[in-house]
């Protein structure tokens, strides 16, 4: 049976043992890092989430304390009584290394079984044993670094916004359920047979409500439900830092966005983002950057060549412009060399993965440039498209010939393709906003007008006209918050006009039934005086992934799920028993896997 | 259509204008809390969440801003530009009652319908309509006062707890079932039909692993979900400041509760708590209170007349001794008057609905007491009991005889219920802990031990030999924080020794299979090297109820559910789509209507 604390009150954490403290006893707790016996002296490395400290044992120690310091393994808990002294071996990895615990007491809190991996940053664990055991794998100090820089953020974050006049409002977990978007995760109700809460994918329609509650300044870090089909690096649920203002517009919503970020990278990072931030328009970021979320931490950017090839012997490029689309290029600097052949079609093999019917490219290595498509060029017309291009001796050049849809992501996707290979994006935080995004995307598949961002977003004032005649052409008051290509937040002003909001659901294709059913409420709502809000919702774990530059969201979610929605350490979901199926009116009519399919 | 802010940036809130700003022009934004029209001259009572500001028109205003403003009603938003100038007529109700906005310019941000209610603390339309328009009903002051309170327990709550080293760190919300306590919501998986997520009903375990993880300190204001059959007052999601430390004993523990307390108290209301807190083991409360969360705002306690009364000639009182019952009693002094003879029998009935099987009483308004039992008794006898229960002339006596477990509670409601009829509770807070609780309750109706806190509690050490031989008599190291009656928190020290923890379920009649296939993760986490630990979790929604003096928790959670779990506003929960069931792989059993069973 292992020993308790009775008696005992630590009184410092391993990682702060300084030389301040020399001559002083202290009671430090924490797990076996590792002990090393080197026959009439021990060292223990004692680990805590503050850092490690030298517990030593020698002649001097009372022989009993020695003999049990003799018998700890790593990852065993123990608390030592000691007092501080200058170690003869300093070591300057660590901030304790100057000092050392000579022990005079020792307590084994825990015993430890030799755990499935070894606590440490180097360990090179699958990432499923890791979350199995994920009690063990929140030990290794990265993992303990990254929740700590988590809670900063939080705290932050908080205080930002409480000292701009925003109350943090809770909304309801279990709401109803409007399929709009993602699938909603449902919850069955035990007192009403047959029907179902849903989880909220965002609190969106309750901020909403809140602003005509009069409440005028809303934030709340969010827990969010999605129900998707989890691509990588999503979680089916995640945190949102989620706001809304009244009495506002746009300029005011971005100012104190940009107010935020800049205050939080100082405050938790020490890094100055200065401000404004630049922005962009949609169709700017587009087709600079052939992306509404680009990275502008390096060039790259995307030349439209279709007036200089339009009429050129090249068919798969005359024919693309002459069909209402574009011919592309970007230019990597330098990188002849580095883009041999192979690399051209390897990128070209990732360019008709992403949709692109091919890619067309120029090595300027040696005194003539060499080229996929040369033998249909003259030498004049080779270089005056390099000249437009802005290429030069040394460079590559890619290039797509298609519609713009295709045309623009593609190059925007072999930019950051290219520049990942090259290695050349710096280590820097940029961020930007994108604004103007279109209200309409159109759906191939249902053949129907969908909404960019919601169907609550508000249309720009002078697209107003627009909505009837030509809605591919309607620009809507949104915004993104980019940040080194990834998107971090999305805004945007919300009709708060019921007749308004009316005509873009009808434009959405929804009936008056089927509003009335599912925003009922809402609509209702805006008749009883509704004022101008607008907000946005920040992703916190991708922000926090960003600033710990950790590879995954799961390095900063304490308990994560894996692709297929399973948390690992638990064992969940699983299944119930039939009792509780009862209760709810329930049965099961396919026990089938979808994970494979 | 609705005029936009375009052009117009809010400069001032309407609560805060005063006699400083005389001479400036700002602008307002709000709602119309009334309009009055006295012909050359309109006054607007403009609100927002900060309160009321008057808006002039006057001779003097433009002509088309004065006829606009004859168009307001109740409940318009607007936005108006002017000068503030001083009142003629002071208002010295309102914190802006010297001073007024002279308009120059006013716009009509949204039009509103004559709400359903008066948005006013005056306001006495049913909860029920309230709910249904909870947007218009948070418009009330009172309501705008407890949010923001809330957000401000929120922020105090964090700061203290940040403070003093504690990391917020998320749990997840979609986790295994594990049928213990109260009933689990599920969420079925799409990905793995057949099989389902629980909400959780607090983040119990998961603390604990972090703790197994090194956190050291843990809290967060988490999200809880219990599906019960709903009590009034109770909520089907609720929040729970929640926390758990590691290397502490008890006291650690206290200590550091009673400080959150009263800096809460101190820094929102501005309330001092003096420390350290009243303590009571759950006996003495159990024994003086009748209830393990006593209210100490007043006394009347109870008083043991065993030993005086078990020979006496009145067989109820003789044979609940001889039977090894009790017969105690409580004084309202003072109080013979108020409890009449018919009062006496409404008490009586209250006895009889929560379990007694009578009650005695003892009215002492004249020189000689009338009693509920008097004919049983000599005078002497009768002078003897009043003596021992410290009863004088003018005071009543209210008395149970029966079994401990019935005599204690009933006598603990009397209390709180006569103290209620009197009105002799005094405006405090008085805090105080409870300790010792039994490990293990004995229930009646499956005639087994059940855990009292939770099987994650440690019992207490010298108790450990009686697991076996008396479990009744085990005391658990668990503490309770109590506020004026109501139990606000809940905590305790945990098992870390896997070893006792498997006792401790089978002692609660779990089976090997069942212990690993429910708790499996837990008990193995703890093979590798679990600190001792232990925490709390306090009700948040409770604590601002109380501090904000409120009737119900529903007046501090922005969106409530009503008793049967249903929200109003937006009528969930809901029929869904049959291609949200099979995808789900469910089918519907039973849509009956669980609420008026």
């Amino acid at each position: 049976m292992a020993e308790t604390m009775q008696g005992l009150s630590r009184t410092l954490t391993c990682g702060d043992a300084r030389e301040s403290h020399i001559g002083k006893t202290v009671t430090v707790c924490g797990w076996v890092q590792r002990q090393r016996d080197l026959g009439g002296l021990i060292f223990v490395d004692l680990r805590d989430r503050t850092g490690i400290v030298q517990l030593a044992f020698d002649d001097n120690t009372d022989r009993a304390v020695f003999e049990k310091a003799s018998t700890l393994r790593s990852e065993y808990v123990i608390a030592a009584v000691g007092e501080v002294r200058a170690r003869s071996a300093v070591n300057n990895e660590i901030p304790t290394g100057k000092v050392e615990v000579a022990v005079t007491e020792l307590r084994i809190l825990s015993l430890a079984e030799t755990p499935p991996f070894e606590i440490s940053d180097d360990c090179n664990a699958r990432e499923e044993l890791r979350l199995k055991y994920r009690y063990l794998d929140l030990r290794r100090p990265s993992l303990q670094r990254n929740l700590r820089l988590k809670h900063q953020v939080m705290k932050a974050t908080r205080d930002y916004f409480d000292a701009h006049g925003f109350l943090e409002l809770e909304t309801p977990m279990l709401i109803r359920s409007t399929p709009e978007g993602a699938r909603d995760f449902l919850v069955p109700s035990r007192l009403h047979n047959g029907e179902f809460y849903a989880l909220p994918q965002s609190p969106q329609l309750y901020k909403q409500l809140l602003m005509v509650s009069g409440c005028d300044r809303y934030m709340q870090l969010a827990r969010c439900f999605r129900d998707e089909d989890l691509r990588a690096d999503r979680q089916p649920e995640f945190t949102q830092i989620d706001l809304e203002m009244s009495f506002v517009s746009m300029e005011d919503i971005l100012e104190l966005g940009e107010g935020y970020v800049s205050t939080l990278f100082k405050e938790v990072l020490g890094v100055d983002i200065p401000l404004p931030l630049p922005r962009m328009t949609y169709a700017e970021a587009m087709s600079r950057f052939g992306s509404d979320k680009p990275d502008t931490r390096f060039g790259m950017e995307i030349t439209d060549v279709s007036d200089l090839v339009k009429d050129c012997g090249f068919g798969v490029f005359s024919s693309a412009v002459q069909n209402g689309g574009s011919v592309r290029g970007i230019v990597a600097k330098g990188a002849a060399g580095t883009l041999s052949r192979k690399e051209m079609d390897k990128l070209t093999e990732f360019a008709r993965g992403i949709g692109a019917k091919g890619m067309a490219w120029v090595r300027w290595v040696e005194d003539k440039p060499a080229s996929s498509f040369g033998k249909f060029f003259s030498a004049e017309e080779m270089d005056a498209l390099l000249a437009c291009l802005g290429a030069e001796k040394g460079d590559a050049v890619l290039m797509i010939a298609d519609k713009n849809r295709v045309t623009l992501p593609v190059l925007g996707a072999l930019r950051l393709e290219v520049a990942r290979k090259l290695d050349i994006i710096p280590d820097t935080y940029n961020f930007l906003w994108i604004t103007e995004f279109p209200f309409f995307e159109w759906d191939e598949e249902t053949e129907t007008w969908v909404a960019m961002h919601h169907p609550f977003t508000a249309p720009m004032d002078e697209c107003i006209p627009l909505l009837d005649s030509d809605p591919g052409a309607v620009r809507a008051k949104a915004y993104d918050l980019v940040l080194n290509g990834v998107e971090l937040s999305s805004g945007s002003i919300r009709i708060t006009d019921p007749e308004l909001q009316d005509k873009m659901f009808h434009a959405l294709g929804l009936g008056d039934e089927e509003i009335k059913q599912k925003f009922g409420f809402l609509t209702s709502a805006f008749q009883y005086g509704a004022p101008p809000h607008g907000g946005l919702g920040i992703g916190l774990d991708r922000l926090v992934m960003l600033m710990a530059k950790a590879d995954s969201i799961r390095e900063v979610i304490p308990f994560p799920k894996v692709q297929n929605a399973r948390e690992l350490m638990t064992s969940c979901p699983s299944p119930v028993d039939q009792q509780q199926l009862d209760e709810l009116g329930l049965c099961i009519t396919h026990t089938e896997q979808k994970e494979e399919q």
